[in-house]
């Protein structure tokens, strides 16, 4: 049996988009003589609507490209993801299935069971888990079709239940088909193929996982679809971050050499590849092309600069340099110098004019008052304000420049340096971010050196340093990933040997800082635990640090 | 049996503070001669707390307060709500939890069955689902004792397989007890009250309901508390938006008159209450006292005016008026008119200097380009950059005055007139401002007649109106209000005899501006859809209209 794995990059809601994709696979697939092609998860209208799910002319639409994308089927099978509705008189009104498609005909609906509800994922919101299991038998091969998280319910403690792949062995099957919507986060790279070859080797059974690509919004998929023997090896594994397909000529007990790729967890071209897909299909499915951002001769706003250029061409980044009498001169040469290499547009607008003439409205009703944080707000706020008048009269989108360390300790001016559509590396530690400006110079020097060894500073007053308000940064980073990534309380934390004085000070300042992230711009994930959808804290409460 | 019912409004996380309120209506109960005190859903820690759940130290935190809390019972009984550890090695680790406490000693743990995850409801995400039934006995009396969702699936088609007091009403009870957690929505006051009815006649039995008060900054908590006979009349029913407290007499199959109160859906009144509430908590709960916001002379800016007033007293907000060179005459006086009817300071500041100064700053980059919405959005984020500035200076929040209808298709300005930290009226449309505005001026003018009678403007260019670029807003609401709460396609609403051009263009507003929505403030939520968590939509997405 010839089988096809279709690693492909959707869109929400583009219905036609979609089933387009998918029957150009099915073509090629056909082309090269295969008997079944396996799409990923939810993949007609793309991983994961959701409330779009709630409203029954997208559902209806949903079975509509379905209709279409069964007259692509003559002669040849595919397993495609969408949601289809429940007939219980019970339970939510829909699952989320795979449904198996062949000549045309609509053969059978498997719904998947485990509904992962935790992290960024929500699936119980909208869907009822299956109770009832069965097999697909095509061309005389039985075959066990699950989806998702339905293949990690292994380790104890288990999170479910029920173990669908437990339940479905009993019916004696040849295959295992998952269709997934299997996020990337640099924590989770090996894990998920160590998961699946457990379910391999467990069920003494090959596996065809099937993951998609793309970003939709802060979510970033990396696809890396498999095909790993009933012994465990992976003997096909498709690109990260890229489109794919993959024709297997399997036959019943065959066992394939092992032909895995070597990606580690905290992988940095991953990292790398993952921001660089998230900038390019955040721009390419909002139907934007050009990017601004303002670039402060500092590290966050480099590597920003470097990776937007990487994603979306140098032509279509318009590095803003916006000094005040604060900015040193190397701030200035330096960015210049990185738009050179970049060979990127810039241009230089002092915000000194807009500054004293917002002091002088203000004057009358300063009277009497310091100067405080207030003054330096202005000028975050002021460049915000630059940068997106600039953003409406050109029609290019403002990314936003802010790392995870300044997110998490609100270290940055809500409507000022937080402005903008995206946040690229908001998910980066400060000391991540370092890391990836030496990734981008690994064959010769794009982000100045000069910008990667200054000391870190908002230039908001004169002589002001990042280390004047906050603990170093490898201290901060480490600190803040007990707090965020581990979830551990002070107590936990000092008990790990960091100062009390310190650790308290640090949650503190997170806590303190929820109503800003509120507000912030979409984040891409990157880690297993990004601030976002994936972490939600309660705005109004009183911590216990 | 003497049965307390403890009305309280709690804050998420403040252990102390939660248990020093209850251990206040403990005493109040004992001196009544009580038997039993019935507090509200998570009342120890406050509902809901969110990915805290999710930190252990957090829930060790409750069980400690928990057993301080249960030192104060000696001689009384108590149900109080809190997160407790599943011991199961399968499944979630946390139930939602009624702790049963008698005479200082814990008894027993009643949990959740039904887990709402939907519109702002997530607790799958956190906690496993009960599946054992028992009751609690008490001075011979039999309680069975739920959590709110679990009385409420009495209406086919059922959200739920099981539904928990038809598996308690088998052991023969004497009586139900309903902890909740139940927010207020002006579509939902009727449906409560009927739902729980419709539980006492159902099983034949008397129901002690208890809910909290207090706003957890965007959902806000009613009370409403109630005692139903068996036979479904509602003899006891606790204040709205106001802590309570209420000692029933209450003996066996005994039958009390009917005292519920009169509110209907929609009503007025319990609207701006739960509005003043809102603010009042956010402020109250956050350590804040004083609010600004700009004052335009329109009629949104006007309603917050008012209802901060009442919120946070007088002499607390600031209306700060920011004329340019397009503001009407009028705007300015009925401010003014408005600040002194409401006994509030107001200062005037000319957004005209700083607005001049950006332009020249930008008239180099902008040679060639037309004037356009750039202007327009410059004027609203310089408003917002001076009130942000004001706000650094006094320490005083700012309220964001956008409403509903204009939030729905993005007519504001991302980091001009969308700033600030809570959004009072974005649950509100355009329609319901105005009611609300004739509301407070029940008892004589507190917002100018002017202010209500003048055509709305964003008075960024000349003789601008809204109805220059939006619907009608009596047309405009009624479209929003099928697509938003209703959650109809277009061809659903079009079916409804509305224009199809208007409808689709609507449609296409809302769907375009998901990403402004994403950076707004927290809206305080009145109905059964307020934007925020509670309608969750991809912002990368090909829609359909």
């Amino acid at each position: 049996m010839k089988i096809v794995l279709s690693q492909l990059n959707y869109t929400i809601g583009d219905l036609s988009g979609n089933i387009q994709k998918m029957a150009n696979h099915i073509e090629k697939a056909k082309a090269d003589g295969a008997d079944l092609v396996v799409f990923s998860e939810l993949s007609l209208c793309g991983y994961i609507p959701k409330d779009k799910l709630n409203y029954e002319s997208f559902i209806q639409r949903c079975y509509n490209a379905l209709t279409e994308l069964a007259s692509h089927t003559k002669g040849i099978a595919i397993v495609v993801g969408m949601p289809t509705r429940s007939n219980l008189s019970k339970g939510k009104k829909l699952y989320n299935s795979a449904v198996f498609v062949a000549n045309g005909v609509i053969e059978s609906e498997i719904h998947k069971t485990l509904l992962p509800t935790y992290d960024v994922f929500d699936e119980y919101r909208y869907f009822e888990p299956n109770t009832n299991f069965e097999l697909v038998t095509y061309k005389g091969i039985k075959i066990a079709i699950t989806i998702c998280e339905d293949l990690w319910n292994l380790d104890d403690p288990k999170l479910y239940p029920t173990t669908p792949m437990d339940e479905l062995k009993k019916l004696n099957p040849d295959l295992m088909v998952n269709i997934s919507g299997s996020p990337y986060s640099y924590n989770h790279v090996e894990e998920r193929k160590n998961r699946m070859v457990d379910n391999a080797k467990n069920y003494k059974l090959p596996l065809v996982y099937v993951n998609q690509i793309g970003a939709h919004t802060d979510i970033l998929f990396d696809g890396g679809s498999m095909f790993i023997n009933q012994t465990g090896e992976i003997a096909e594994e498709l690109k990260y971050f890229e489109e794919d397909y993959r024709c297997i000529d399997w036959s019943k007990d065959a066992v394939y050499k092992d032909n895995s790729l070597d990606y580690k967890d905290e992988d940095i071209e991953l990292i790398h590849d993952a921001l660089v897909m998230g900038i390019k299909d955040y721009f390419g499915k909002m139907g934007f092309k050009k990017a601004m951002l303002g670039s402060s001769g500092g590290i966050d706003s480099a590597v920003i600069n470097a990776l937007a250029v990487e994603a979306l061409g140098a032509e279509n980044v318009l590095a803003v340099l916006l000094p005040s009498k604060y900015s040193s001169e190397g701030s200035v040469v330096d960015a210049e110098a990185l738009a050179k290499n970049l060979g990127c547009p810039y241009k230089t607008i002092s915000i000194e004019d807009m500054v004293s003439s917002v002091e002088q409205t203000l004057e009358p009703h300063f009277e009497g008052y310091a100067p405080d944080v207030t003054e330096e707000n202005i000028q975050a706020r002021s460049r915000g304000l630059l940068l997106m008048a600039l953003s409406n009269k050109f029609g290019s989108m403002v990314l936003n420049t802010s790392n995870k360390s300044e997110t998490a300790v609100g270290y940055a001016t809500l409507y000022g340096d937080m402005c903008g559509g995206l946040s690229a590396i908001g998910d980066l530690y400060k000391m991540q971010v370092y890391e990836m400006a030496r990734y981008i110079n690994r064959n010769g020097e794009i982000i100045p050196e000069a910008i990667i060894n200054k000391a870190p500073s908002a230039e908001l007053r004169f002589d002001q340093k990042d280390s004047d308000s906050l603990p170093p940064y490898e201290l901060l980073d480490k600190i803040l990933s007990l707090y965020i990534e581990q979830q551990k309380g002070w107590e936990e934390i000092v008990g790990e040997g960091y100062d009390e004085h310190t650790v308290r000070r640090v949650i503190k300042l997170v806590d303190r800082n929820e109503y800003k992230r509120f507000q912030a711009a979409p984040i891409l994930r990157i880690s297993n635990l990004a601030f976002g959808i994936g972490r939600q804290m309660p705005l109004v409460a009183k911590y216990y640090n």
